[in-house]
């Protein structure tokens, strides 16, 4: 069967190996068979992670993600800094505030990434934490998270980072860079459906974590850690066992492309996309500085012609794009590229944008 | 490809047609396709949960669909009366008392249902809710929740259910049984594989959770219906796409058989199980008036026999079977026969217990 091209920020398209896995009978989840699987996907997602420590897995969305950082880590009235680009940045700073943290937020004009000296200026001692996006879809704008996380070597702050639309597609060093706590999902990068999201801790972390009063059960990272660490690996309830085969057969595509050259893939495809958007005499959204290799935001002046082409591009051509977020719907399209992408997907992708013009 | 058969309380076999479903290339969660997907499955699910109110879907296991009634019912401080009848009670009382709620527990022998009268004897007026489990798995015993529904008919309190391992296999019907809260998920007698949790609320439920104040983001049930009455249903944040396909799919086929007919097959197959177990002179667990017809306990004096013929059945026979939980661990073995089973499958399964014997 075909379906519709997926160049969206998520759900991305679903290699057909993925789908065809995940059509395999249901496994049982209290069996050595599941162990060994949910055990060979957790060591896998250290290596995307780039991390020495175990990457817990959640029956969630990457929202769940977020909000299990923001209940495992911290306890009312905590003080953090929060950096928003755009609604996924705004997002996570909601979690926060309705879990009784008292957020300082940096709210960066959109289309920017943060900069570091803003940063530097801002954190505090009192601050528990610095939270922030990766890669923000709504913008296609991406932080210099590795220049923030050599900043934060040795901070006792926490460093949070949200990579749902990172992870496996742009480069992230989890330990390397200082990050305590790294988010992601399923349906980026990683090529599977959406159902699932994976929470990495450093040790600093897994410390700062028995200090946190607020209250948890399914989201709770100790129990997680613990059943993933018996000498058959579990879960605290029933895990989404079809999408962790699926997921475990994605981080094998991976694994066997390599990790760099997947990288490599994403930011040649994303170079070559807006070179030929830019030559269309279209206008790509982000600033160059902060331009993200994952998704790419194109405005247009004219109210109505970003809807008609993401239709038309839709209908005609069974391309699915995205529309723009927040004050840009209506003037925006954003064509993803993540994960399962090729030059071949990009090239169609432009042809039909063309003619649609 | 050839599976084991999963004669477990859940996960449970997942019928070709809903892995073939499963299999078509993704779809993006901003589209009128699915919209129109999510609205179908929703109103299909009102059918099961037999209730006029919208039925909401999670991104998430079972256990989440009990966090997230407790979050959105309920403030902390609040009290209830908690009936636990085994493992899955137990679990549903430890959310409620994280979460700050000051729980009555009502605490049954293992291997009985609650008795009407002590609930009546034991409900005060300071009780927020009355919370129980319909089905329970660990000890394979069922609660009367339409005796006890219709003595909380007009009554102040909150009925809460879960039906985790009911809703599709067990006659619940949520409106005629005044039932406030019904939970179950997708992995049980819905025939998926596991990752949705699906929550239908009585009138009465969404006044009172106007009034909760415990707090909430991923599992707020206001955000999530809003969504749901779109002209265009969607969700507030990503939703398990390929989960929700496979379950619009094994709807339809519960559809197709008839809900009526799927109870029957149900305490049929139930029935013939139980009745050729105590014709091997084998003993079942569960007190013959709380007996549940979507799984079926047996205990063995002696230890070690219950682990034997569970790993026997499974590297054998290719079929599992789950063993006692808690107390039980190693003294007992639990046959699920709900969702995707059907008399052949009982067959078998009784023809390899016989030979493990």
């Amino acid at each position: 069967m075909e379906g519709k091209l997926l160049m969206t920020p998520g759900p991305t398209n679903v290699p057909e190996r993925v789908l065809k896995k995940m059509s395999e009978p249901m496994i049982h989840h209290r069996t050595k068979e599941y162990g060994k699987l949910f055990g060979d996907m957790s060591e896998r997602l250290k290596d995307v992670f780039q991390t020495k420590n175990p990457v817990l897995t959640f029956p969630a969305a990457g929202t769940g993600g977020l909000e299990a950082s923001i209940v495992n880590m911290f306890s009312k009235g905590d003080k953090v800094l929060a950096v928003s680009i755009g609604v996924f940045g705004d997002r996570f700073i909601k979690i926060a505030e309705i879990y009784g943290l008292k957020v300082d937020a940096i709210e960066v004009p959109w289309g920017r990434g943060v900069e570091v000296d803003e940063i530097k200026e801002r954190l505090r001692d009192d601050h528990k934490a610095l939270i922030l996006t990766h890669n923000e879809t709504s913008t296609a704008a991406t932080n210099p998270i590795e220049e923030i996380g050599r900043f934060m070597k040795d901070k006792k702050q926490l460093f949070i980072v949200d990579g749902v639309s990172s992870v496996g597609g742009l480069e992230v060093k989890m330990d390397e860079w200082n990050i305590d706590v790294l988010i992601t999902a399923s349906q980026k990068a990683l090529m599977s459906p959406p159902g699932l999201a994976f929470i990495g801790v450093s040790d600093k972390g897994w410390e700062a974590l028995k200090s946190s009063t607020l209250p948890k059960f399914y989201w709770d990272f100790f129990s997680a850690r613990r059943c993933l660490e018996k000498s058959v690996p579990e879960n605290p309830y029933t895990p989404a066992v079809s999408l962790i085969l699926g997921v475990n057969e994605a981080l094998k595509m991976i694994e066997e492309e390599g990790l760099y050259n997947v990288y490599k893939r994403h930011e040649y495809l994303a170079w070559k996309l807006r070179y030929e958007i830019e030559k269309m005499g279209l206008k790509i959204y982000t600033n160059k500085r902060f331009l993200s290799n994952t998704v790419t935001a194109i405005t247009f002046d004219e109210d109505g012609i970003a809807s008609r082409i993401k239709k038309n591009m839709e209908e005609e051509y069974k391309i699915v794009i995205a529309g723009g977020q927040g004050n840009l719907k209506g003037k925006m399209i954003r064509i993803g590229h993540m994960g399962c992408v090729n030059q071949e997907m990009i090239d169609k992708t432009l042809y039909a944008l063309k003619q649609c013009l």
